[in-house]
C-alpha cells in the first residue's frame, strides 16, 4: 500500500515523559512480518481519563475500560492489532480477563491499572496466549524512546505511524505532552478504529483529566469524519504520571492549567489531522468551518453534513467547484439556516452571499483552490452565533477499491 | 450514458386514468435534443396531496408548493428538467410567479391550482419564459396515453423513464393509479432530485388522500437512499380527479379504502424501487429488514444506518460477505441494540445468532448470494417488536466517476 500523499514528511522526534516507557514486539496475531503489541508502562499513581466509542456493538475492551475508569489509576496500556476481539460473544470478555490477570502480575498492580485495547478484525476470538506469552519479553524491552516503535504497532492498514508532542512550562517545570494514535485506512474485513494514547507528565487530578479530555476530544477527534461510519472500537486514554513534579493541580480554573490545556489541544488535533490525512483514499484534506449557526452544536451538525456527504466529497475529488452541493448538505442537516442570508466561501473566494451568487464570483479562482491539497469550505448560515470547524477528505475511487476490491 | 443494469426491460403499459391528460416538449432550458417540460392536466375538482422535502434550502417550487396545499386543488402539475430553480434568490419567485399566471390564464383556472416543479442545475436563474412560451403547445398537444413522454421529460440523469401502475375496483367501478417519477442519477452540478407524480381517477377526500400519502410515502419514497445526500427540490405529489364515479371517500376507515391503499403502495413502492436501481453507478439492489427493534422509527433508523454505510456497500459492491460492517451499522445508529442478542442474515444464510458467529455458517454461500443482483441484508437487534424495511444500492467506483470525473 502506498503511503498517503498527504503524510508528514518525517516522524516527529519525542521527548521522553518520566513515568512512561514502552515497548512493541511481534505477537503473531495476524500480522507476521511486523509488530503488533505495544505495551506502555505508567509509573505508580498515574491517572488516566478517557473517552470510549458510543457505539451500541462496542467491544469487551470499551465495555472492561469504561468499567475500570472510575478507579482513575493506570498502570499499563496494552494493545494489540490485526483482532479486534468484537462481537466475538463470551470469548470477548474471557480474553480480557486473562490479558488482564497475567499483566496486573507481572506489572505488580491491580486489574482496574490495566488497559487492554484491541483493534482490527471484527467477529473472531482473540488469541490472548498470544498476548499473554510476550508479556515478559515486552516488560524486559521497556525504554522512555521507544515512540515510534509503539506507534508502529497499533496501526492496522494505517500508511504511515501517528504521533506528536508539545513541551510546555508549569510552574517553571517543563511538562512534555506525547500522543500516539492509529486512524482509519482498512481492509475488509478490518474496521476503521481510532485509537489515541496521550501521555503526560504533569502531576493533574483525575476529574480535571477526564474534563479536559472531553472537551478537547470534542474539538478534536470527535469534530473529524473520514466516512461517517462509526468503530466498535474507539478509545482515546490520557495518561498523567505527576513526574513533572510542579503541585497537583486539582481546578479547571488554574490559571496555569490554561496552557496545558491550549498544548494537548495542539497535540490531539496534530493526531486528529493526521487520521483524516490517513483517510482511505484521501488525496486532499478539507477543513469544514460553519458560522451563524443557532449554536455551537447545531454548527458542527451542520459542519458534519458537509462533511459526511458523499457528493460534497466526491466534487472535491473531482477538483469540481459545485458549491451547489455544500448548499444541499447545509439544507439537509436538519438545523435551523436562513436560506436567504446564507454565504459559502470555498478558499479565499466568496461565492454566495446573502443567499445568491455573488456577481464579483470567478469559478476559476476556486477551482485553482481546488487543486491544492488543502481545502477551506466556509458557511455561515445567517441565524445567530454558533460555529465549529470540522475536518475531513475527499471520496476517491481508491476509497472504493481499498473497500469493494480488496479482500485480506 | 449507459442504462442501469438494474432497469427494467420495458416501460409498463400504462392505462389512461380519467381526467387526466399529459403533453411533453422540448423547451430548451438544459438539454437541446430531448424533452424538457411536462404538463399534465387535471379536470375540475380535482383534489391533490402532497409531500415535500424537509430541507432547509428548500426551492421556492416547495414554498409554493406547501403554500397553495391547503386549497387541496390541482388542475396542472407543470415540471421542467434541466434547472431546479433553487438557491438563486428573489429569482426563484419571481419565475414562480410569472409560470403560475401564465398558466392559471391559458388552463382558466385559480393560481392555487398551478403546481410548478423543477430538477436541474442550483443556483442559476431558470428562464421561465422557455416555459411559459410552451404552454399553448403544450394544451394543443395533451393526450391521455402521454404517459412514456411525460415520465421521459422530467428525467434529468436518469438512465430510463419510470412508471407504475395499478387497476382495482371500488364499488364495482375500475379504479386506476398511474404513477410516474424521476430519481437519483446525476452530474455535476446538478442535484438528485425525487420527484413523483401519481395520478388517479378515485373519489377520494383531500383529507383522507393526504394522509394516506404520507403513511405510504414513509414506507417507499422516504424508505430508499442512495447516498444519504437529500435534495433541495423533493417532491411527491398524489392527484385524485374522482372520475371513477363511485361514491367520495372521506373516511380514512372505509372498508374499500384499503384495496386502494395497497394499490397505491404498490405503485409506489415500484417506482421508489426503480429509482434505486438508477442510482448513480448502481449495481446491486439491496433490501435491508430490521426487526426486534424499539419501536418502527428505531428500527428504519437502523436500517438507514446499514443502507447509508459507505462500508457496507461497498462490501456488497466488492460481493465480499463482509458482516461485520452491518454489525458496525447498527452500533453506530443509535437506537437500543442487545449486543448479545443480534442475529445477521444475508440472503438465506444466517451468519450470526445471538450475538455470535453461527457454528454452521458457511461463507460460501453468503458469497453466492452476493454474486447475484438482488441481496438482502435482515438482522434483529434484539430489543422488541419494531421492525422496518429500506431499500438502497451498492457504492461503486461508477459513482465516483460520475459525480468526480463527469462535469458538464
Amino acid at each position: 500500500m502506498k503511503i498517503s500523499p498527504l503524510a508528514p514528511k518525517n516522524f516527529p522526534s519525542m521527548p521522553p515523559v518520566a513515568g512512561v516507557r514502552l515497548a512493541a514486539v511481534n505477537c503473531g496475531i495476524k500480522y507476521k512480518t511486523r509488530t503488533d503489541l505495544m505495551l506502555a508502562e505508567l509509573s505508580e499513581e498515574s491517572k488516566v481519563a478517557g473517552v470510549f466509542t458510543q457505539s451500541k456493538t462496542a467491544s469487551a475492551n470499551i465495555v472492561w475500560g469504561k468499567e475500570i475508569l472510575s478507579h482513575h489509576s493506570a498502570r499499563v496500556v496494552i494493545v494489540n492489532s490485526g483482532n479486534a476481539n468484537a462481537f466475538n460473544g463470551v470469548c470477548g470478555k474471557e480474553s480480557i480477563d486473562r490479558i488482564v490477570k497475567q499483566s496486573a502480575k507481572i506489572f505488580d498492580c491491580k486489574d482496574y491499572e490495566i488497559y487492554p485495547c484491541s483493534t482490527g478484525v471484527i467477529g473472531e476470538p482473540l488469541k490472548d496466549e498470544l498476548i499473554t506469552n510476550k508479556l515478559h519479553e515486552l516488560k524486559e524491552n521497556l525504554s522512555k524512546d521507544n515512540w515510534q516503535a509503539a506507534a508502529q504497532a497499533i496501526m492496522t492498514t494505517d500508511t504511515f505511524p501517528k504521533a506528536a508532542t508539545k513541551t510546555i512550562t508549569i510552574e517553571n517545570k517543563n511538562v512534555t505532552i506525547n500522543g500516539i494514535a492509529k486512524g482509519s485506512g482498512m481492509i475488509a474485513p478490518d474496521m476503521a478504529t481510532l485509537l489515541a494514547y496521550i501521555f503526560t507528565d504533569a502531576n493533574i487530578s483525575a476529574d480535571v483529566l477526564q474534563s479536559l479530555l472531553k472537551e478537547v476530544t470534542d474539538k478534536t477527534f470527535n469534530a473529524i469524519t473520514v466516512d461517517s461510519d462509526t468503530s466498535t472500537s474507539d478509545t482515546t486514554l490520557l495518561c498523567a504520571t505527576g513526574k513533572a513534579n510542579h503541585n497537583e493541580i486539582k481546578d479547571i480554573n488554574t490559571a496555569e492549567l490554561s496552557k496545558f490545556k491550549d498544548a494537548l489541544y495542539e497535540v490531539m488535533k496534530d493526531l486528529a489531522h493526521q487520521i483524516v490525512k490517513d483517510g482511505e483514499g484521501a488525496n486532499k484534506f478539507i477543513t469544514v468551518n460553519v458560522s451563524g449557526a443557532e449554536n455551537n452544536k447545531a454548527a458542527k451538525t451542520i459542519a458534519l453534513a458537509i462533511g459526511n456527504s458523499p457528493l460534497v466529497k466526491t466534487a472535491i475529488a473531482g477538483e469540481d467547484a459545485n458549491w451547489g452541493r455544500v448548499i444541499m448538505a447545509v439544507g439537509k442537516a436538519g438545523e435551523a439556516a436562513d436560506r436567504d442570508k446564507i454565504s459559502v466561501t470555498i478558499g479565499q473566494t466568496n461565492i454566495v452571499k446573502n443567499g445568491q451568487l455573488n456577481p464579483d464570483y470567478k469559478e476559476i479562482e476556486v477551482t485553482q483552490h481546488m487543486q491544492g491539497q488543502y481545502i477551506d469550505v466556509t458557511v455561515d448560515v445567517g441565524i445567530s452565533n454558533g460555529n465549529a470547524t470540522i475536518w475531513t477528505c475527499d471520496f476517491t475511487k481508491e476509497y472504493i477499491a481499498i473497500n469493494a476490491d480488496y479482500r485480506s
